[in-house]
């Protein structure tokens, strides 16, 4: 039986204007975790959040990280993490945010103040951090503070965790969920994990999403001289190590995308009808990406064969070289070291390290059949493992169903190409599900300027948090 | 018959600490054309030459070339022309050199002073320019003191042209040569032009130089998106111009340093007997080669083919690519537009123009054969022709009579794998045979840190210049 959601809903809408007015305290903060002069700024946001849980009564705690990495002087921004209920009767939901944003200068080309939260008449909210992660960070406070002025009882304990260095690489928060997830610990009771840290796939239709790739990035280090050459000096006379490396490089993948190394193809996991079936509902067209392109390069001619592409199959770009000539003009140096970097998307069910295996043994190969006298080392720079949850899980059932009932449309279940680091972290410390349940619309523009979160994504989202949470309580217990 | 040189050769050794005395005057002026706040020093340097030139009662002039190109505030620095005998009966020799020198700042590594001519125990002469080339300049004017001294007649008449933006590319001297060279000009009544702006292949021995290669340098462009895209997202669903690059830029050119693109090899003038054997007498060794690459990694195992490789056939290098990832670290980018540069140094008889043709249509072949949506733009960026002097020509001949008498053994004749391209002007200014007649050695680092000039190649240099005219004036006319 669907909850009873109407006083909630009703209570949301009634407290718009000052969940909008918190957004722009949260946006007034400038909260940039790469910008070393902005740290009290990040730590002030991080007790804006705590002090503003404290007076819904959650009883809250600010958890420091100690010096940051290579720049010692530097404390992180503690991690604020929230318990609101504790009743042993309820299903706990451990959610996930950050409350750090990305650099964001006028001059970059923003058309408003970037923290001054600025709606424009088609409701639509400017300003840094506004959809990534600001908004949904405070879904949930407004979720439970609609929640106790509608005076309906939060059917499952919430247990929150919001970081403040995920744009700089989430730095030292892996071991803290590691520890707080174990016996003892600060998430323990966790029955499954709700993060809104990514965006719809279009604009119209929300989406659950379900799965994200993973990236191995390598580098091929080619190198002959001991110094760079005068190419007419040395032209014709030595082995170069750039006719070398756009050899290998060239060797790796097709101008039409399918990886060349021996190997990598078997090793993904085919595709089953049940999962075909899921991508013809998909609101996607050729032209959101052609539009998001800005050209119409794109490799393949139908949305099923793209989105696969990009969620479900391997991908491997050639990102540069390192040593070679890359300024403009016209400078005739034979460089000495080039180091080619490349990586490759990865996708259930491939191996990281039979995925490094396969593509070193393809690289020996190569050049060794170059017949170079120049010396060639690959090693990988770094791996992150793709990810993939089952939409069958209650965790993402109970989103279906808030979906349907918040915006009356079955979402998109959806996978991404790109990795959120912190969901595999969560699933392999908690062993529960984890789910992502975006707010924001494709057209938010995060890392951008002119971010913006729409104010009915904001809204009608905080229902949905909402609604998620009592849907999640009514499941039933299965997968 | 040989001419009779003692008493001039006696002179140069009687002089040879004034004649060190005057390049020590010269090195001290810091006449770096590249360095527009050092521009007054540069006219210093061509006003120090012209009273010198004065004082030994050559006619001279200091003529403007105008502001420079691009900086117009600055005036570019007079070229010195100068004119020493006018006998209708005797032959007219003009000679080339600048008197500009590349930056140098001691905190660059220098062991001395670089504006300071220091002479270690070994005789070797450090400061900027030693070698490059205000050593060779002033042996012109040493050579006709030192005949003054010994009351030997000149046996030709000299036209000397001395510039002083080399470095910087020789602004506005192309266009000078040319006028001057005209019926009416300045330079019209040379016989034969000699330029004394390169080096010896080794150390022992002198060389007489009579060919360079020319260089064509090109661009591919190739760009789809409209801007650069995140390999996560659009990895696998878009054409990626960095993986058509490369492919086209592996299809120019075999890690042997083989050329693949079609009629090329055929534009190659063939091997005769005659210049085949001019290759093994050569001072020049493997070792030669592996410790100026600082690596064994030559394409070939033997002398012959080594010196070929640089001189005589052509070779393809590949510099670089523009707008790819070129830093260190890892960068998940997918560059929209990337720019490939690759040079082909030049050889007789291949006409720019026609190994154009060849590379666009090779380029095109290959892009068009990728079946990638993306766009594909290759161009030229500059040429330069390739010279070659034929080695029988009398002033060849009376170059090297004048080697075996100064030096006891008979010149390498070398060409060189870069260009010079004041050269060809010369050449096709004037119409005359063109010399390139070196002082200093391999070990000189012109352009580098610690540049020296010998004693030895000073002060037998000198001597060399000055025979060289008197065999010029005996040689039969012939070639």
């Amino acid at each position: 039986m669907a909850p009873q959601l109407d006083s909630f809903f009703k209570q949301v809408d009634t407290l718009a204007d000052s969940f909008i007015d918190r957004l722009r305290k949260a946006v007034a903060i400038p909260s940039v975790s790469a910008d070393e002069e902005r740290r009290p700024d990040v730590v002030r946001m991080g007790e804006f959040l705590a002090s503003e849980l404290k007076a819904l009564g959650a009883s809250v705690e600010l958890r420091p990280l100690g010096p940051q990495p290579h720049k010692e002087h530097l404390e992180l921004p503690p991690v604020v993490i929230a318990r609101y209920g504790d009743s042993p009767s309820k299903r706990t939901i451990l959610v996930y945010g950050h409350y750090d944003v990305q650099p964001a200068l006028l001059e970059d080309g923003w058309a408003t103040e970037p923290f001054k939260l600025t709606v424009d008449d088609k409701g639509r909210m400017y300003g840094r951090g506004s959809t990534d992660d600001k908004g949904p960070v405070l879904g949930w406070l407004n979720a439970i503070e609609a929640h106790q002025k509608a005076r309906v009882e939060l059917p499952v304990n919430l247990l929150m965790c919001f970081e403040g260095m995920e744009e700089y690489g989430s730095e030292g928060l892996d071991d803290f969920i590691e520890r707080e997830a174990r016996k003892g610990g600060f998430f323990e009771a966790a029955d499954a994990v709700c993060i809104s840290d990514n965006y719809w796939l279009g604009t119209e239709k929300p989406c659950l999403t379900y799965g994200l790739r993973g990236c191995n990035y390598y580098s091929i280090e080619i190198r002959g001289p001991a110094q760079d050459l005068h190419s007419g000096v040395f032209g014709g006379t030595a082995h170069e190590p750039m006719t070398d490396l756009v050899r290998v490089m060239a060797s790796l993948v097709e101008p039409d995308g399918t990886i060349l190394i021996e190997g990598i193809k078997e090793m993904v996991a085919p595709l089953t009808e049940q999962e075909k079936a899921l991508y013809g509902d998909i609101a996607f067209t050729m032209d959101n990406l052609y539009e998001s392109l800005g050209s119409t390069t794109g490799i393949y001619d139908d949305k099923e064969k793209t989105l696969m592409g990009r969620w479900r199959y391997p991908s491997l770009s050639l990102h540069g070289i390192e040593g070679a000539f890359s300024a403009p003009g016209a400078k005739t140096v034979i460089p000495a070291k080039v180091t080619g970097k490349f990586s490759i998307r990865t996708v259930p069910d491939m191996d990281p390290k039979a995925v490094d295996e396969a593509v070193f043994k393809h690289i020996d190969k190569v050049f060794a059949s170059l017949k170079s006298k120049n010396t060639c080392k690959a090693s990988l720079q770094h791996a992150g493992k793709w990810w993939v949850a089952s939409p069958s899980h209650w965790n993402f059932t109970a989103a279906g169903k808030a979906v349907e009932h918040v915006w009356g449309v079955k979402p998109d279940l959806t996978r991404e190409g790109g990795s959120i680091p912190v969901t595999l972290t969560f699933e392999q410390a908690t062993g529960k599900n984890v789910l992502l349940l975006p707010m924001g619309s494709s057209t938010d523009a995060a890392h951008s300027v002119n971010e913006k979160l729409d104010r009915k994504n904001y809204v009608e989202g905080i229902k949905l948090l909402g609604a998620y949470l009592h849907y999640v309580a009514e499941e039933p217990m299965k997968g």
